[in-house]
């Protein structure tokens, strides 16, 4: 297998895994913080979306890291079909709660009117943002891992 | 290029583009005959974005059809990097729309109680369900195209 920038084991690799970890980290802590979260049922889809990404992105940066520390190529054409069938399923679970919850921000805040409750209202765009941020690096990730798995 | 079922020009690839621009079709006019959709950001977003999937799915099922038609092979690289941009773009667009769709859906019809004008209900239920479903053949198409585009 080729071996470029982000594929397994390589220390793009690993920032990406990391970022994807703070985005979705930094959007369950905004929506959590949230005093009637729960009552939405998109918000409490994005929180488990969000911790799943957490979950999937922190075991593949220790993989990376070890992967960098022992100095090992991790292109075993099994582990990379698991990495992208991961990767694929998380990035779309991510775009769909994003888009999910920005739907029901936009409504709450623009279509029905203006905020009324400044601080939820700012928490709510801020964990839509972070949800949406944490989205393009899975997304980057799942795309070299499929470029990585057809050009074998 | 190596040739498969779904590349440009074979009928796999005109049933899946003729697929989704029926999806796409039945989810505006779905939305677009109820009566009040337009208070809804979310919902005019839909519209908008199926009828993008529209144009771009009957464009490429023209093109499919005059391949098939003259026997000709479409596998430029040039031609299958700008099927991969759009393929790519309209699907993100769908599954974001379908996705900010349902949300909307889900909070007027389960989370603030249930629904109350049946037959809205049962329309915007029906629009964003075939929403998803020209999404599911979209992305189908794309996984293909960008398969075909790493595979060289």
């Amino acid at each position: 297998m080729k071996d470029f920038a982000g594929t397994p084991g390589t220390l793009t690799a690993l920032a990406l895994r990391i970022s994807q970890c703070i985005f979705a980290a930094g959007s369950i802590t905004a929506m959590a913080t949230t005093t009637n979260f729960f009552n939405f049922t998109a918000f409490c889809y994005l929180i488990a979306s969000m911790g799943l990404q957490v979950i999937w992105s922190f075991g593949l940066a220790l993989i990376d890291a070890y992967a960098l520390m022992k100095k090992k190529v991790l292109h075993n054409s099994i582990l990379v079909s698991l990495f992208v069938v991961g990767d694929w399923v998380t990035a779309l679970l991510s775009l769909a709660a994003a888009s999910a919850s920005a739907g029901i921000t936009v409504l709450l805040f623009h279509d029905i009117g203006p905020c009324t409750y400044l601080s939820e209202c700012e928490k709510y765009q801020m964990s839509v943002a972070l949800a949406f941020l944490s989205w393009i690096s899975i997304a980057i990730s799942s795309l070299i891992m499929l470029w990585l798995l057809a050009a074998g």
